[in-house]
């Protein structure tokens, strides 16, 4: 749920980073580890979640908080000590008072790092029109030589704020996501629950109105196109002879693991090369759903279990109801 | 926050019963146990989570699963292992197949129980038209003799789904709430975060545009009217004479707690207490916020250290910010 989310927003921020921001927003504290752990693997490069980045191995980034340049006599006092501490690759936090002078006080800290032959990393907007003043920021910092310095933004944003930061051309080169990437805002939970598929006695159907479920062991199948992309998957019977490729593999037996492990790098690899491989139109901000198809041998099964049970109310004046093939 | 949503729910749903159903949808298994405890805090009767049951004393309430029903050769070879095993105060999913008929099961089984001293507690309808089935299946129930059994309602419910169906005369005794509750969907999360508003150099403030902090240190008085009901609160500084309740009391000095921690038991009283005394509009589905207003104190340091920016801002070429009272 929060892996979706977090490639959703990775999608849109094109060649800009996204970077996970959501542990203070986490919906308690093992959601922040576990939230980081799937904004990493679908494509976000960091977290500012420092436990994460030990546990996980994942980069770590961030800036200091407000409070930090409240705590100083001054903003520029703050960036100096800031910068003293962390000499190489930090970002400044520049929206404390008055975003455009923080920039100029970024700025003098820049010119006095280079002194040291050292670079500022960037500096990070976190209210007001983002698009204006990363352009705004963006010409301070080329006119005085700084092109290398990067904007990062923050502030709420999902998706679709970014989508439309990208549009309008703003120079930001990086985002800060949290509370909506961390709860996978609006879909706060997956509509994903156990049912009981078979049994010893068979198949299983559950007919709900509007919740029916879909009987017996299966597979699901990806199928590629002639250039290896995918264009849609299949839902199928297990044992049913399909052309693609099987999702679905044994893991643990008989208690066991029987798969080697892969690191958190291989999965994110492994899932960025899958997602590379989706139709484009499902990786938009306003998304198509990728398509799932039912097999016949399903389809046959569910109109089996449904004609049997039709004949069984008929018949059976003690409403019972089971299904099995 | 999942307390404020489960009192929203709860006082939608009026006379009837509210149960968390929220454990399996919590972004993580510590937000179900914390978000079992914000509800039963905040005016839900019992949890689903057998463990919180266990670990904060929250009465426990829940049906069996459709995949419980769908495992036995009939729907009512199902309840009766079900009544069997807890023949007091059952509740039956009655909706895996036909709930229609799946009330007429339970009416078999309850005139059974009948015969043994026992009562069916309640049904449970997880799908359809939630109004329509409980009006029909309450008819059923009356007609024989079973005006006893509760009607209990579930499936992606929320305060305004409650709130329709109560309006619609729905004859429905409960209602379970899970994921929107848990996840306290639509607001996920509360944007509130520390900011530094004092240090040794007196009262700081951000002005960041649209987030602005309030500077110094704090009281909130909540304001009663004659009838003890509550109006509105005052946001003030500490020291300054207000007439009302101060809401902030000082619970850890030097590290050690210097109040008694009280039992759920009592703080969920202490809750619906004070919520009965809020303004009725603040307790619509479309509820009215609650009045939070500013007091003299605080609005004229606002102002000084906003004034004290701008003098700051025209004299000082190294854009310094610094405020201090």
């Amino acid at each position: 749920m929060i892996a979706t989310k977090a490639n959703r927003v990775v999608q849109a921020a094109g060649n800009a980073k996204v970077v996970d921001f959501g542990l203070r927003r986490a919906q308690e504290g093992d959601a922040g580890m576990t939230g980081a752990r799937a904004a990493y693997l679908a494509g976000a490069v960091a977290t500012s979640n420092v436990l994460a980045g030990k546990e996980y191995g994942i980069p770590i980034s961030g800036t200091h908080a407000h409070s930090f340049v409240m705590s100083f006599p001054s903003e520029l006092e703050a960036f100096r000590a800031y910068v003293k501490t962390f000499p190489d690759n930090s970002t400044l936090l520049i929206d404390t008072y008055d975003t455009i002078k923080g920039a100029r006080n970024a700025v003098i800290v820049a010119k006095e790092l280079e002194l040291k032959g050292k670079r500022l990393g960037a500096v990070r907007l976190d209210s007001g029109n983002l698009e204006e003043l990363s352009k705004e920021i963006r010409t301070i910092f080329d006119e005085n030589g700084l092109n290398y310095i990067n904007i990062v933004a923050s502030n709420d944003l999902n998706e679709y704020k970014i989508s439309e930061l990208k549009a309008k051309g703003a120079k930001i080169n990086g985002y800060g996501v949290g509370t909506e990437l961390i709860t996978a805002k609006p879909v706060a939970a997956i509509p994903g629950v156990y049912k009981l598929i078979e049994d010893e006695d068979g198949a299983k159907i559950k007919l709900s109105l509007e919740k029916q479920t879909y009987p017996g062991k299966k597979q699901v199948y990806r199928i590629p196109d002639k250039e290896g992309n995918y264009s849609h998957d299949i839902l199928a019977l297990e044992g049913e002879h399909i052309f693609g490729i099987p999702l679905l593999h044994k893991v643990v037996e008989n208690g066991q693991r029987i798969v080697e492990r892969k690191s958190l790098l291989e999965t994110r690899k492994y899932c960025l090369e899958q997602i590379s491989k989706m139709p484009e139109e499902t990786k938009q901000v306003s998304a198509i759903p990728y398509q799932l198809k039912i097999s016949d041998g399903l389809d046959t099964l569910v109109q089996i279990l449904t004609n049997k049970y039709s004949k069984e109310k008929n018949e059976n004046n003690l409403l019972e109801c089971r299904y099995a093939v």
